[in-house]
């Protein structure tokens, strides 16, 4: 029997990573890890390099036996892996630049994850993802794939539509970022809250919300009324909710659901952003520069408090919590991505889907949802249909099926702006969409 | 046992009866009609002399043995009735004048059957039809029950879950109007045209189209991206499609659907028109007042041509083949909107939806579908999450919930600028919505 | 544009196809088959030979421009085919026999086409079905592939499975027989009878019965009652119903439906007969050698009454309907067996069910039916279940499987018994069972 | 807020009692139980005494603060109470010895949870819960209602379906005796053993066995073969599996299922049985006389080892366990029959299913299963379509749904040997039975 895990993180050069060996270490006496392969490309590799030593750095500091490789090679990296995490950004921030500025340049959201944006970013990435796939079908099929990689609810019903890995869950840290929330809205310790969730990734619902087992839904509904106490990240301006639109909605939402319900506002404020020089994108590049600047620092040994403003918030946790969990077979609750299998009612059998699992040895094991409420099922079923053109036309690289799916697109007004916007992103991203370029 | 059918239409003193009248007399032989009762209100009394005293002419000159009878005592006309049809408008062409401006006054759609104009359309509707079927349960409880009523769709699903009339058929003439249209298209004769429809009440799609049993749907698809040759109804302007999204989507889609796939170019379009000083409504105001002079000349004995420019083409013959087919227990297929049960897998067992059926004695029995294509079934979905939550509002006159039906409707852009449309419209139709008002 | 249709017939010596000829000459003006390839295998030459001949003579008297083309080639006859029907029996009546009385002589129901010999007979039929699928895959993919075949509900199932032939319907003989036996019961003409049938092959159930659309169910249950006026078959020993049974039931079972409310007497009743030296089988090898002695009677031009006594009364009927409303886009409403697709929600969406079908140019379309009512619900599954189960085993060859598929059947008392049942037939049939054998 | 939790055991003169005493004394520092109402009618007074008084010295002699109070007065004990615990039998041991004797007699099994006996058992006891809850909704509305009393999913979907009360689980000793059999097969600690239970109250199956999260199916479904190593209950005779079959069943069986897999065989037992003068009534009948002489004996306090020959082993752990988690919060996995709500597909929505859940101070919520392998389904669905029927004659009283139920019941030949048994099991129960006699 092989002595210790070994873990493999592509994209291990990102800006993240410190949180992930901050966790690893936080849990390594239950989850004996012995090996940590950071992997990236080599348009990363200085990035890998800082990052990597920061890593080296923080290991040797709390004195645990991991041992970080760095590398350019994946498949090497891949070898008899336990888990494989995936955290890269095909095209790195600059395509999400553009994800976001195209449409707001044309009057619509970019919404990196589920909007315009995001179908690019499914269309550049679901391509890698199934050839990462293909090398651990052959390197390592019996590990664990954690994707991270956003857009997560897409890439995750791709590796399991298009993949053999059906070892993969999909991991974003919204529903542990609603859970935290809640318990600094409620001052109470966060072991003690727990949240039902149901939906999609990044169109995620808490269907009821618990302290010590007694719900609070209604307490935390009327709170988050108020702009100052509503729960959001980073990245997502909180602009509060009409109270009685909340009372009779009855689920509380999650950040993203600012994009839906009040898409008006959200497209204001981001084409204001933009006018004045500033997506979040550009932000983000910003907050990254700064952090690695911090990373170089030879005399840092620790995550620097800095990242949490990256909107990142408790992935490490989110992260090392769910391998723990995995490891130790220990049937906790945890929201995570993966097939629905019938657990929510209103979503296709054979979709990958957001909701709160028993993690376990042997993988997720969804909670039953039944419906979902009839308020919101719909938005949920839309944002559904989007995603499985999407993927389609990540997979077939027509041009057709994009054009669908960028009409279908919640936030796109028209087949005809749809065209415009969707031929304009597909020349800025030409390069990363071999697909429909036959490249 | 009874000679002959008794037929009675609430809101008798319509502009669309005269259609009714033609169909009734080009049916005769095979429908025998003996009392045709026109009901209607106080307030429409007027207009009920008009079109009742034309009717009566047209019967006279055709020579059919139908009694026309005009009454406004509905109950009394209701007893021992046949087929009971609805064509009323609760608060006429005034309401649906707010219904459509208000919203483009906040820069939003009205649309008055599925958008915030539809959803106080519902408002006003549905506890008025639950009240005549109340009524039926009573005097004639054997009646069907032909709505015509718009939201023709939420209408049916209100009556399906809230009255004890289970025999009810919601009827719209977007399906035939889409036959007629594809048959015009490829001029060859109607009666040659199948289309398979499934969705909702003016979300309805042609899944295939058929020349004698042979698909042409195709060859429709690569037609209509023509403007010119689009598909559509004098109601709704006709801008063509992007060809390669119709490819892409591969179903046929209703005239209703450029809401949808085009809602920035509607919108453009109808604010326009606004500010020109005339919505739709105002445009079919005009056309009535007009329709109503000619009904009144004394030597009119048959419909006028003007009729078909008012939007409601082939509402007669669908009315009437209906009945027809009904009585005589034909087995032919029409689209109609009836219980679900399952024919469409990917809407709810218990909800009203559009589809071909087969037209029996005992009702319209539809005709399975499996699930709806995916690349339509999200934006499907999410309307009839909004019409339930439409109708919920309609029965428990609950602000929040009217506050969350106009929220999730799709043409509505955050829950702030709904509540502001949801407040001034509330006002508007005050007198007409007592569940609401306590009145 | 090929002038008429070409009908190739696998089987086509079987002592049914005389009926199949007077169907196609009743109809020869609306469905003009021009030619007519009766196909069987080296052992049933003579057969095919006599039942060639009098087909010749059949359509000779009768003056239609048939031409009745007789060969041991399957795939050249079926090389450009409209359609191919297909009434072959692997192992001839001979492994009827034993599909009959090996379970019989361990005191268990044999029942040829759902119970032990069911199970033989798909084992036997399904890789020669799939075998036919693939030529015609490849020599006339347009072709409707027509099967009366028994078990015909578990080989069109296989067929939607496992072959790429999608274009199959499975015909019965049982629905056309329920609704003739309805129409003589209330002395009416049958097409004044319309039957909503939802359910499998041989476990179908009428769940209303209509004369001129008006209900007669209850009138029917309350007839049936009584043994001289149950609807039955020649094959399917009538023994009437407990009234409060039927009552209770409120569906109008077929006449297979003895062999599960009653198969502690049907068990008895073909003990009796097994012993006293008579199956149904060795019934019908009886009468089947009389038929051919009348069929090589050279001044014999039609079908011979006595044809009748044989069990596959009004096959032809419904055959060539059915191939008549295809071939017309008619519209018109039969019972077959076709793709589920959700129209029985209580039944795997992508399982072959029989049920109320328009039959169109495209195909069958099944009319909603909803869930089956609970009462016969749970039985219509559990013989599915055991019918999914044959396949895999006709399909794997695996004797687990197999064992499991006997193990489930409703008429199989034990695991233990099941073996010994199964290892016998497995013996007997093993010539036809190369899968078994590696053969 | 209250100090302590009250609960209230219905039927407490039981011999099982001293079980749960044992678990609540065990629990007791973390289940704060203060209170412990024993209830029973009149007839069973004398039961109740002996019960009481040992209860009083175990909990004297443990020296835990819980006041055991004993009562013929269920609605006085029912006040306020947190926890309401189910286990008595309506007509006593007498009744059961009837519904296994009398179908017996006819040549039938009458297993007594789900065959006909099961029958007769729910239709005597169903009205009897009903009226629990009628009481509890008036005095202890927010009570949860564990019920023991068989048939449990029939009696819980009753409940479901027909009364207010919705916080209800229904408790069953197979699937905890499934995991203590698996953990002595294998010679693992218990704790370590999870097996993911799904189906209905004693037709559950263990979809996957584990221990230590890793799967342990194959070993012990290889070991099971074996009567000796089969795992059984004290009232179910262990035969063993055919390999072959076990195998290809590929899920682990619950020990009642011996009753469908092996009805021939266990019938063959019954009637020996019968024959010798003992069904399993009588031989429980005596048990519990021996169990009653012991309890009486002033100098026990404790639990004494003879219950366990009972057959109701491991029932106080189990109701104990499922309380403490409930009262905690504590998200253990443990099996239960609850709503189904999806978590199953192939069983109705809103049926009693009995599978492996998370157990929440908010109650059980199913962990999801998707579809059941095809090869149980069939056998699961129909079983669950007789407890649907079963259920509604108990409501209805109606002889023509009885005789329903009880020829659909597997175990029954036919609709005649049905109506000879239903006569005679009616007549025998006529006292418990108002609903069918207008009592």
């Amino acid at each position: 029997m092989k002595e210790g895990l070994k873990i493999v993180t592509i994209g291990g050069g990102s800006s993240y990573t410190p949180e992930l060996i901050e966790g690893l270490i936080k849990y390594n006496n239950e989850l004996p890890v012995r090996e940590l392969w950071l992997v990236d490309i080599e348009e990363g590799k200085e990035k890998l390099e800082i990052v990597g030593n920061l890593a080296k750095r923080m290991v040797k500091k709390a004195g645990v036996p991991i041992k970080i490789c760095l590398t350019l090679d994946r498949k090497e990296a891949l070898k008899s892996a336990d888990f494989v995490t995936t955290q890269f950004r095909v095209g790195l921030l600059e395509a999400r630049m553009k994800d976001e500025s195209i449409p707001l340049k044309h009057g619509v959201l970019g919404q990196e994850t589920n909007g315009p944006g995001g179908l690019f970013k499914a269309l550049r990435t679901i391509p890698v993802i199934l050839d990462i796939c293909s090398e651990m079908e052959e390197v390592c099929p019996n590990a664990w794939l954690i994707n991270f990689t956003n857009p997560a609810g897409m890439v995750t019903e791709a590796i399991l539509r298009y993949s053999n890995i059906d070892k993969v869950v999909g991991l974003c840290n919204v529903p542990i970022g609603m859970e935290m929330g809640v318990a600094k809205l409620l001052e109470v310790e966060p072991h003690r809250v727990r949240i039902d969730f149901a939906g999609l990734n990044h169109m995620v619902y808490g269907l009821n919300v618990f302290v010590d087992g007694v719900s609070v839904k209604n307490q935390v509904m009327s709170l988050i009324n108020d702009p100052e106490k509503s729960i959001t990240m980073q990245n997502i301006h909180a602009m509060g909710w009409e109270p009685e639109f909340l009372k009779a909605l009855d689920v509380f939402p999650c950040p993203y659901h600012n994009y839906y319900y009040k898409s008006g506002d959200m497209l204001e404020k981001e084409l204001k952003n933009y006018k004045e020089g500033g997506t979040r994108a550009e932000v983000v590049k910003k907050l990254e520069e700064e952090l690695f600047d911090l990373y170089s620092d030879p005399h840092l040994a620790s995550k620097p408090p800095q990242l949490e403003k990256r909107g990142g918030a408790y992935y490490s946790d989110a992260a090392v919590r769910l391998i723990h969990s995995m490891y130790t077979d220990k049937c906790d609750i945890q929201a995570v991505n993966t097939i629905n299998k019938g657990a929510i009612s209103s979503l296709p059998f054979d979709s990958a889907v957001e909701l709160s699992c028993i993690i376990t040895k042997d993988g997720p094991k969804p909670i039953a949802v039944g419906d979902l409420p009839i308020q919101v099922r719909g938005l949920v079923q839309q944002v559904k249909s989007f995603e499985r053109v999407a993927i389609e036309a990540a997979m077939n690289g027509d041009y057709a099926t994009a054009l669908l799916a960028m009409t279908i697109n919640p936030f796109v007004p028209s087949d005809r702006v749809a065209k415009v916007i969707l031929d304009e992103m597909l020349e800025a991203h030409k390069e990363y969409l071999p697909q429909f370029f036959n490249l």
